[in-house]
């Protein structure tokens, strides 16, 4: 990434721009650690916490967008600084949307902790913890352009859908087993399913990152996401 | 939208991207349509197809990207015409979005047809309609610059919402009363899940017309998917 441009500022609002987008993904990783972790303490205030701080990475995507849009507009930049602010700002989408989902697990946990603890929900630990580390990973590609690392995030998703498959029938057999399981549980279907799309997330911005180094595709992966066919054993 | 430029193939160039967003919104609804559709009718082999079908929205937003992305970097537009470029980028990303998750309600067709029918579920056809017309009528604000009816079309959000809390608590109660519909009610609870996303994406497109013809937010809505906080009745 060393280029040298005539006007110097250039590379000064690049450098901003890669700024705001790691501050977005450490706070992006930040947000689902600290979800999940206010669910384990059952801890309602720490939840709405993570709640409330959701707009801060809202803001950071509202500047890195015009930051790009007045790049291109006063700079119009060529060819591969173009592809980087363009990849900047679908990335800095993702990481809004990685917010979000976070923010929808931590808006859960108020409810969750007027029921008992629920057995299955041990495995959302873990799975937020691959979840989260695949984020921190696919931000430490972009910001070194490390195509193979970049791979080896894509690989890591079939262990958050693992992980989201298992849950979910453990989940749907818990329910069966006791009807005061069933609103809990559901909460946690939709949890899981959040964490689920955050590894969704942080794989296709490796796979960008991936493309935007080595001008290839990682190629499809196969959607483990298996639950939309699971049929119903009692009937 | 009467701007004349003095190279004629711009001009040539910003109908073809609106064509192209135009053409995906119409797919977006009509994918929609035709996943709950297949829903109703129990049958499998149409949902099938609208998985299918997903390929072609995914191929118009790559290609709208390209476009969007050569007229920048080939034009070096400026102002209100990049601003429009930049929108056509956000609204396909939104538009594939939408196909998304019509692709996602139809891959749970097939097991839901293996399940007796679900009372609850009657609502679903209605509230796809409703998300199906905001998806049509956020494209007409776009294509006419109607700030009116994009403000009106984010109005109607709340009434996906309304359906959406009403599901449910239905869903919920209909588990409890056996566990027999358990399976079938959570593919429900995702399918139903699904259709408010689409009406807020339709609803996320509206403001974003809003905002370019207008210069103005339309202001925060309310968030009113109020399932996050239902809380577990048996316990």
């Amino acid at each position: 990434m060393d280029r040298a441009h005539t006007v110097k500022s250039f590379d000064e609002e690049i450098h901003q721009l890669r700024s705001l987008i790691g501050q977005m993904g450490g706070l992006a990783e930040a947000q689902t650690t600290d979800a999940v972790d206010a669910l384990l303490r059952r801890d309602a205030d720490a939840a709405m916490e993570v709640v409330a701080r959701d707009g801060q990475i809202d803001a950071l995507e509202t500047e890195a967008e015009q930051l790009a849009i007045s790049m291109i507009a006063l700079r119009a930049p060529m060819a591969d600084d173009l592809r980087e602010i363009v990849a900047a700002l679908k990335i800095s989408a993702m990481l809004e949307r990685i917010g979000d989902y976070a923010k929808n697990i931590a808006k859960r946990v108020p409810v969750l902790t007027q029921a008992a603890p629920i057995g299955p929900a041990v495995i959302i630990p873990e799975m937020a913890r691959a979840a989260a580390t695949m984020i921190r990973d696919a931000l430490d590609c972009y910001v070194d352009r490390d195509a193979e690392l970049a791979r080896a995030v894509a690989d890591r998703d079939q262990q958050v859908d693992d992980f989201y498959n298992s849950l979910f029938r453990s989940l749907l057999t818990y329910m069966m087993e006791n009807p005061h399981h069933i609103t809990p549980a559901t909460h946690l279907l939709f949890i899981a399913k959040n964490l689920e799309r955050i590894g969704d997330h942080a794989t296709n911005l490796a796979e960008m990152v991936f493309f935007s180094v080595t001008g290839q595709q990682l190629g499809d992966r196969p959607k483990t996401d298996n639950t939309a066919t699971i049929a119903p054993e009692n009937d």
